[in-house]
C-alpha cells in the first residue's frame, strides 16, 4: 500500500514503514484493575525495548474487561526478534499473564495515507 | 478507570476523558485499494467533525483485508451525535460501504495510565 520513493528523507520513508502493533486482550472478569497495574508494571519493560516507537494500552468502555494495546515498532522484525523472542517477553507475560482470559489476539497494520 | 482530581487543569482533564474509537473493518478481498481510496475520499467529512482530535487508518500486514480504524474523540457522545447521527455518517458510509465484507465493528476505549 506505502509505496515512498526511495528519494524520500530518512525520516519520511521510515514513518511510512512504521508498524502498528494492535493487541485485543479479553481480561478475567473482577481482576481488571490488577491488570492495569501490572500493565503498568511491565510498561518500562516494553517500552525501552530497541525499535519501541510509543505504548499506549486502552481499556473498553462498551466492553470493560477488554483492553487494546497499540505499540509502534520500527518494524515487525523489532518487536519479534527485539522483544517476543526476549527475557523481556518472558518479564511482560509474567506480569499481566495471570489476568488474561485468552492469549491475546496480535496482527500488525501499517497507516494508510490520505 | 480514570479519575482525575477535579483541580487538574482542563486540558489535562480534557485529555484524561478523550476516548479511542476502534473500529475493525473486513474489506471484501479484491478490493483493498478501492477501500483505501474511499477512505481518503471520506477523511475530510470524518477528521472536520466536531470534537474530532485525529484519524488514523491502518491496514493489516498478516490480514491485507483487515483494516483498523483508530480516532480519537472528545468524548462517546461527540462521536455518536455529531457523527454517527449526521449526514456526515450517510456520506461516509457511503464511500466505503462498497468494499465492506461485514458490517465494521466499533469499541470505544479509554487509556490507561502508567
Amino acid at each position: 500500500m506505502v509505496n515512498p520513493a526511495r528519494s524520500l528523507p530518512v525520516d519520511a520513508w521510515q514513518a511510512a514503514h512504521m508498524v502498528l502493533e494492535v493487541a485485543l486482550i479479553d481480561v478475567l472478569s473482577g481482576r481488571e484493575e490488577e491488570f492495569a497495574a501490572a500493565y503498568a508494571k511491565g510498561h518500562p519493560t516494553l517500552v525501552s525495548t530497541p525499535g519501541c516507537r510509543s505504548v499506549r494500552m486502552t481499556r473498553g468502555i462498551e466492553s470493560p474487561s477488554r483492553f487494546v494495546l497499540l505499540v509502534e515498532w520500527d518494524s515487525v522484525a523489532a518487536h519479534e526478534e527485539n522483544f517476543r523472542g526476549t527475557d523481556r517477553f518472558t518479564t511482560w507475560r509474567g506480569l499481566i499473564g495471570p489476568y488474561l482470559a485468552a492469549p491475546p489476539h496480535v496482527e500488525h497494520f501499517t497507516d494508510i495515507p490520505v
